[in-house]
């Protein structure tokens, strides 16, 4: 890479560390910032962040590691986001470098709780930066299968193909395949719609429906999200495109999924705070729902599976009659 | 039901088996003919099938059980076939009672290897059956599901929308919605492709790539399928219902699928023959993969799962290898 561009990776867990790998096979240094010191220290000794795929070894020579988010964020021309939504706005109020110079990814999966915007909006409105100067770094891909070096495809939208293309080539390696896309509204929309659609299938899973009405969910869920995403950003896509149906199947069909675990526990009958609480996280598809749910409101889109999940976690209904009722909209 | 038509099942295996247990709901006597005698002694006895779904509770007062295909087709209006379709042709061969009162349902998932048809067309190239007493049973449905009543959805479709109307309702009950369709020839094909793609899946799992590749695979499937299927009847259908999407899906990824199970041996290194002589039956897929390579032949769809499997499976390429160059060609 002649470039000589500079990447940041902002977040210390499971998706930051798989996106530090993909570019350290690129590049001979990154910046890395993560809240966590004790982190820091032990990949500074060990080579290893001890909290998330812990088995992948760094050279340590190319990691520039700093718990000073302004620090990270002045040495990158590419800033890639890697938090939880929900860390996100707080994250950002610490920031007093500017980010109108830089390039923003997004590997964030879901809704700034605050703004109830996507990423990139929160970025463009909040922040003033262009479409132009901002992507997204999506799916299907589990991290802990980048730790394993097995390969996976992952898809990089921007409105500056040129800048789409500069980071697949700064991920892309012997396991890592990554197309570009032009469609930033659509692929981010879609990463965090699947959210619901996974605990939807925890929900129906811990309901003891079977993989029968598992395939029957995942096929309404993914003619749900064509309709959604069609209403918020009309253009040419094919929805069975990897980023869409694949990052859904790869969410939907994983016993690993947070979203889909919580929804688990949900149709079990935990509560929702019940649930929330025994898990060390919030998932974020509880956001998602809320915000997909009230978007919604104004676009007028069919999404029965939605409206189901939103009125299990926010209304206080029961599961069981709830997808009882909801079984009779899919087809 | 006040029609009073007569339903007969021809098969004596789970499908066939779930199919009687639906058709029981609805009726007070249906026909099925098996071939195995000591089957039909032991379910007079039991009430229950010994072989397949044996946890299934017949009330046998409605069951005129025959190992005498004649009688079974000479008792219905409706013949539901339910047998593999490596056996049909031999069976049919048996059949004196004409078929050409008879409205013919098939809920096989394969082609008739000594014609390369998929069944409906068999019927009607080789029988003269008219397409509109012609229809097909898909799912997306697991028999063993059936088996615990766990909510399943069907589509049923037959040339006249009458017809699937009527075994839409002959079949349905609390655990079992069933919708109809027109597109005969479409939900049959998917049926019979979602094999290749579910052994395409067990050749990669078996060669260990993980979900991430597993979920790409099925993304670039559905399109495949939709490109494929447009080629041998182009009308107006969403490949994301549940009857093309939905059934690929619960085949490709469940770890019972015999296809499924025998690409894994595959891709473990068994050769095709000692694959196929370790399952105690050949995999529909097998003959589904070198039927729809020829055809593809003439249609000239781009199809780089179906050619890869094919080339694994009838040219004797090396499995590693193959799959290596299709991780080129998906996206």
């Amino acid at each position: 890479m002649s470039e000589n561009l500079k990447f940041a990776v902002i977040g210390g867990g499971s998706w930051a560390t798989a996106i530090a790998k993909m570019l350290c096979v690129n590049l001979s240094e990154i910046a890395w910032y993560m809240r966590n010191d004790a982190a820091i220290e032990h990949i500074q000794k060990y080579k290893h962040n001890p909290n998330y795929l812990s088995s992948v070894e760094f050279d340590t020579a190319k990691l520039k590691l700093t718990n000073n988010i302004n620090e990270a964020v002045a040495y990158a021309d590419y800033v890639i986001f890697a938090i939880p939504s929900a860390f996100l706005d707080g994250e950002l109020k610490n920031l007093t470098v500017s980010l109108s110079d830089k390039i923003i990814f997004s590997a964030i999966k879901g809704i700034v709780p605050e703004t109830s915007l996507i990423v990139g909006e929160h970025f463009h409105i909040q922040y003033d930066i262009p479409y132009y100067n901002i992507g997204v770094i999506t799916g299907p891909c589990h991290a802990e299968e980048v730790a394993l070096e097995r390969l996976s495809y992952l898809t990089i939208a921007c409105g500056d193909p040129e800048k789409a293309s500069i980071v697949a080539k700064h991920l892309s390696g012997n396991y890592i395949k990554a197309k570009i896309s032009d469609d930033i509204i659509g692929t981010e929309y879609a990463a965090m719609l699947k959210n619901i659609y996974a605990i939807a299938a925890g929900i129906a899973h811990g309901l003891g429906y079977g993989d029968n009405f598992q395939s029957v969910m995942m096929s309404n869920g993914i003619r749900e999200m064509k309709k959604f995403i069609r209403k918020v950003h009309k253009m040419k896509r094919n929805i069975n495109d990897s980023a869409y149906l694949g990052d859904l199947l790869v969410t939907g069909y994983s016993v690993f999924s947070r979203n889909r675990m919580f929804g688990n526990m949900i149709g079990k009958g935990y509560t929702v705070k019940s649930a929330m609480m025994e898990m060390s996280m919030v998932a974020e598809g509880y956001y998602a729902t809320k915000s997909a749910y009230k978007l919604n409101q104004g676009y007028g889109a069919k999404t029965p599976i939605i409206d189901a999940v939103y009125a299990v976690l926010y209304e206080g209904k029961d599961a069981k009659s709830v997808f009882k009722k909801l079984t009779e909209s899919l087809d």
